[in-house]
């Protein structure tokens, strides 16, 4: 016992990185804290691990109760652990990325705190270290969606290929040319073509597409011709 | 400070996962555990975060305890967090894997524990939580080498391309063709042939090659040909 006596005990957080695409823009849904230090600044949705929970439960926990949804793609991204990084109180942080297509967003489910989407290229300083944070959470999207085919996460149902253009675009920060992009898509075999069209976009009109899950996983590699140069060595 | 002060606090530890490649097979570091609960048994070499130390930081201190190297290629994999995986006290552990150049190893700077190599093939039931640890890290060490350069790290700075090979083999659980192997490796630009020879592997002997240390980023994209299917969505 003597071993675990003498040691520090330290708070364990959660912090939640959340992205969105409202069609155009990458966004990002971040909070006033509503406590101190830092009360009524800008911050990552986080709380502390309760006794009985998991960090992944409580990350579970965190977004159902800031957007009201279940189920949605959530990863941890990485630890937080300088020891002054919370002026009050040693705490380590468990931070975690989500990915949430926003149509299906709803508002939160408490009124205990303001929460607000914004433009990842617009975004305020937030508070202690969830700049790094995210700034780290930016390049683990960009090399994980050049591997693997997350960002669908983020789209609806239907989509249409200029969207998913756009998508791409806002994550690399870069600019693909129309039809090598839509020519390189439709080659993966992902996409299953509707009769529909979404007139909104331009007078032609876009197709509507779905993802193929069945072949979800079997044909993204060819994706990585797209983004040969996705990030670096996360 | 109410947020604060309601908290639990509980006990940080670092593990970490030591891989190594003596020439022919993937092998991993563990130790006898010193102390109450699972005296003696085998663990992953971890500890407790100090006061004042960042987890990478205690990550460091205990890999140059462990094997007396310092700047090791260190990674943190994950978290490990339920309630329950310590019987004593809830202990959150942030689990790091290292990869290490078994020509440079040296013994351990202290004898309070006893550390053996194992083969990964072949090796003991672990405390705790510890072997889901390992399984997650063989996966991880799968994509991230198909992806990156890391596997490098674990050869001394001469080497042939038969002991290149067995490498590749043992993390991939495969076989690889001999010429196509050899070809696809060179192709990549990485290597640099030497004027000598290593004789005892074979008679006709096979050359040493070195890394080409100012191309070892730019053209590893080249070497994900060779392992197109390498591990899941890590």
């Amino acid at each position: 016992m003597a071993v675990y006596q003498n040691q520090t005990r330290c708070l364990v957080a959660v912090d939640c990185i959340v992205f969105g695409f409202d069609g155009t823009r990458l966004r990002i849904l971040l909070i006033k804290r509503g406590f101190e230090p830092e009360k009524g600044n800008w911050s990552l949705m986080g709380g502390f691990v309760q006794p009985g929970e998991s960090a992944d439960d409580a990350a579970s926990r965190i977004l159902r109760t800031l957007t009201g949804l279940d189920g949605v793609y959530l990863e941890q991204l990485h630890v937080y652990s300088e020891p002054n990084r919370d002026p009050i109180e040693r705490t380590v942080s468990i931070v975690y990325f989500a990915l949430i297509d926003l149509s299906r967003y709803q508002r939160q489910l408490s009124d205990d705190y303001h929460a607000e989407w914004f433009d990842l290229a617009d975004m305020p300083t937030l508070i202690f270290d969830h700049n790094d944070m995210v700034a780290m959470a930016r390049e683990k999207l960009k090399y994980k969606a050049a591997h693997h085919p997350i960002l669908f996460e983020m789209l609806p149902e239907r989509f249409t290929i200029p969207q998913l253009q756009s998508m791409f675009e806002s994550v690399y920060q870069t600019t693909f040319d129309k039809g090598n992009f839509s020519r390189k898509m439709i080659s993966t075999g992902l996409l299953v073509k509707q009769k529909e069209k979404d007139k909104l976009g331009s007078k032609k009109g876009a197709y509507y597409y779905k993802l193929d899950r069945k072949n979800y996983l079997k044909n993204f590699l060819k994706l990585q011709s797209i983004v040969p140069n996705a990030g670096g060595l996360i």
